[in-house]
């Protein structure tokens, strides 16, 4: 009746073989999750033989194009599982995605794609391969927050860049506004990169727009003076909504806050570069990888509507959407759709806490923040004519962690990935090239900030907090039977509870032989060659030294310890 | 972008040509709910247009034929929209039903078929073509309600019948237990027929299994002598499970409260005798009409699983899907597919409150008994080989009640619907064979027990009841962009609530002229064949009149009366 039985009749115990295949890849394996060895000791042995015969496809694909694949991995914001790529579903939500939607019929629609619950955390998760708790990107980066992704995290880019791939980036970052954070920092060749979200765009004269429609508007301009505002530091404009900069090469500002022309521009722009970045390589006969992670929406209403729903997300969606069928036609018309790999997909639940109209529930409970479902399945879907089998919906788990090492995989640079750290992302791409069942992968732990929040494996869930102490709270969930999560039972407990308790205690143990990180703190916008006034004054201390009793220094780190405390579970 | 503009555009207003076009069908045209002749005096031209294609269409394929089409309409209980059909949410739920999404692909799978929220509503809606409002029929039917289906109610049965089709009802009536309402009362040449839902299932010994799994087991028998139990007239078993009868023949009870084997072995007859019934009437060359309402599941757990999910309702599911694909081959094998209309269909929304295992909310919010999307969305597909395209799943809003109207007209039995009462169904056999835009409704009237409670129009929705007062409460929904109805908002009820207002008095006022009836009471059980003694003794009055001091005739009105004020809100 499913077909996932299909993979599990190969799967057999061997523990010879399976350090075998660890070992056959480089001289040291790749740290993993502690979770990741129980499921190697059961399967480690068809793992092996599956993967002899996907390097062997694989080295045919190189054989015909003289180069390893492209990957093209394009991940936007704040999207529910089911929104895209389910034509039906997009009929009750009155707008449509032809093109998206084409892509997942040709290749393949996952269903249980998880993401982080947040932006920032899902963005440093799938470029470092690591969940954010190891790392420190655990909240959703804000200006004059004062952090960013630590120079020492080993990025895609660097990964795909040491293998001899060319690397851009395009779109939103929200990976921090310190300096060693920007993406050309980060290892990639080309980058224009949004440090934060969409809220930029509000600081311009669309903020009362916005205000109208949104629970907020955060332009101080708009406002009439107080005269009770002592403090004009609450009120700065210096910080930057779009820079760029080449590898090894200075960075600029390219979009101001505020500048919503600018800001709409940028977004047709980045797909022009996208193209570009192809023809160029193309040319140079070059293996490239981009990260695209368009912005979809501003924050302010498109002027006009082009979908029935009008939402904000559904109307980016509507106008990114023939990108995507521009994309598929270039790559077919350049012969090298075959041996190019796209990635769609969202980086987290809806914004349904505070979010812009049109961002709401739909299968799963909860939204962007949240451990829930809702918060952290998203649509995703992956393209590969010739090497992924066209209309596909595997059930397998996937978690956006695993493409950092799938793509490593395909691309041969598997010796990169760095052994001195837990990598939570799983090689997949049996799951790419086999199909429904071939997953390795059959948990996800859920952080919301620095807190364990709540465990998936296969079918059940458990949450570890929100829920009564004891039995009474009862926070065992059955997947299957009760998608949204409402009917928490004591029966998938009683089954399930040993086996959660066991898993969080060897996820925890490991964590100590390989400790967690805290996020790179700094002074913001450092080293941009047009930086404006404000900006500059910005990436300066607020205060003279002199002008404060207390050690700003000290202020500064614990700001960003503050960051960490303050968790947000959503609910 | 969207298909449901092709109709639009053959739209115009021609109130000369609406009159025509519904006095050209019969002397007296059929009397429709107000908010009807709205949309008749926009599109009433364009409307006699497609008809007379579509009658042109019905009549070649009955000069082929030698016969109107047959019909089979199967429908069952308590399914959210979106559970079978779209294969995709199917894997999310752990199970899957082949053939149903089969018939699905190979005709037209609905997106917004509404229903009444509950089950005896909805059944009474599609077999008179009238929302339950209308003759009474307002409340779920349990033993002892004294109550039914009117006789001077007219069935779908009493209509086709008249047209010369075979009728058939097998499976789940749940119209009363007074004999005006027997099923072979109401039209039916045949019928094996519940009076109730699966629960007198439970008043067997497997009623301890089920009280493990369900809120509550109902079986007196199981429990203690309670020695504070003064009127064991609370503790009948005369009530029966299934009973069977021919038109103008004699009633017996076939299957007895408790049954268990006997209730399984009658859903697997059901099946049997639907394929007979249709090879029948393939020998005698008559068309066939078939309400075949399976029971799926009988609130106790199946004793062995056949899907991942494990829920009720899904295996339900899960068990009965071979018979679809069985009835698409008999169907085809006989040469008689191009020449049957099946529509498969649930009856409303899950049983969320109080219901089994898997009775959950999926895409929408709310279930059986509620106003809200959930209980009144469900799944619905028509498959006619020839005559509906493949593949479509149109965005129209259709509601059960139309099934009466358009059977009627394809079975070209128009003129036995009666003229001298609101028909609420509206004509769809331009939706069926035209597809998606070609609805004739764009509104529903929600009614929970006697209580208006919400109206839906186009991609608006107002609530009546349930909300704050005034403005505060802010109950009109878009549901294009608030698919789960959690998000109220002033915006829509600025444009529409002066509409809503309109369209709720002209219902209203209409109905001044047509006056709704109440259900027909009774005593229950009265002239079956084989009745047992405390079958006998349940179709008597409880007491001698001499016995106590009121007038118990009195006291049986008031009883149907006490039912009809207990409306059911759900939420």
């Amino acid at each position: 009746m499913f077909s996932q039985y299909r993979g599990f009749i190969h799967r057999f115990v061997s523990l010879g073989a399976l350090l075998f295949a660890a070992t056959s890849v480089s001289a040291k394996p790749i740290v993993q999750d502690a979770e990741f060895y129980i499921l190697k000791a059961q399967h480690g042995d068809s793992w092996a033989k599956q993967d002899d015969e996907l390097n062997q496809k694989l080295a045919a694909l190189k054989e015909k194009f003289g180069t390893p694949p492209n990957i093209v991995h394009i991940m936007w914001d704040d999207t529910p599982m089911g929104e895209v790529g389910i034509p039906e579903l997009q009929k009750l939500r009155g707008f449509s995605t032809p093109n998206i939607n084409q892509l997942a019929a040709e290749g393949m629609n996952f269903l249980r794609m998880y993401t982080e619950p947040s932006c920032t955390q899902s963005r440093a998760a799938v470029l470092t391969g690591r969940h954010p708790i190891r790392n420190g990107m655990t909240q959703v980066g804000f200006p004059y927050e004062y952090g960013g992704l630590r120079k020492d995290e080993v990025t895609m880019a660097e990964v795909l860049g040491k293998a001899g791939y060319a690397t851009a980036f395009y779109g939103k970052a929200h990976l921090g506004d310190i300096e060693q954070s920007y993406m050309n920092k980060q290892g990639f060749d080309e980058a224009v990169w949004e440090p934060y979200n969409q809220f930029p765009v509000i600081y311009g004269p669309q903020a009362e727009i916005a205000g109208g429609v949104l629970p907020t508007s955060t332009n101080p301009e708009i406002y009439p003076e107080d005269p009770y505002d002592m403090d004009k530091g609450w009120r700065t404009l210096g910080h930057v909504a779009v820079m760029e900069g080449k590898k090894g090469g200075p960075v600029r500002e390219l979009v101001q806050p505020g500048d919503l022309p600018g800001w709409y521009k940028n977004m047709e722009d980045n797909k022009t570069r996208t193209l570009s970045f192809i023809d160029k390589n193309i040319e140079e006969k070059k293996p490239f990888y981009i990260a695209y992670w368009p912005e979809l929406i501003a924050f302010v209403p498109f002027p006009e509507r082009k979908t029935l729903s009008g939402g904000f997300l559904q109307e980016g969606l509507a106008r990114f959407d023939p990108f995507v069928g521009q994309l598929m036609t270039h790559l077919k018309a350049n012969g090298i759709a075959e041996n190019t790999l796209v990635i769609l997909m969202a980086d987290n639940g809806p914004m349904t806490h505070n979010g812009p109209p049109g961002m709401v529930e739909t299968l799963y409970r909860g939204g962007k923040g949240d451990y829930l479902e809702g918060g952290i399945r998203v649509p995703a879907m992956a393209w590969w004519p010739g090497m992924i089998e066209a209309g596909q919906t595997p059930g397998d788990i996937i978690h956006e962690t695993d493409l950092f090492t799938t793509f490593a995989h395909i691309a041969g640079a598997q010796k990169y990935i760095p052994r001195d750290r837990i990598i939570d992302g799983i090689d997949q791409t049996s799951l790419l090239l086999n199909g429904d069942s071939f997953s390795r992968r059959d948990y996800v732990h859920i952080y919301t900030g620095e807190t364990y929040a709540a465990t998936v494996k296969g079918r059940f869930k458990r949450r570890w907090v929100g829920d009564l102490p004891g039995l009474s709270g009862a926070s065992f969930y059955d997947l299957y039977n009760d998608t949204r999560e409402v009917q928490p039972k004591m029966l998938p407990g009683f089954t399930t509870k040993g086996m959660f308790n066991s898993m969080r205690a060897r996820h925890e143990i490991w964590m100590e032989k390989y400790p967690n990180k805290k996020m790179a703190y700094g002074l913001p916008f450092t080293n941009i060659e047009n930086a404006r006034p404000e900006t500059i004054k910005a990436s300066q201390p607020r205060f003279d030294k002199n002008e404060v009793p207390f050690d700003i220094e000290k202020v500064l780190k614990k700001t960003g310890d503050y960051g960490i405390i303050e968790a947000d579970w959503g609910i």
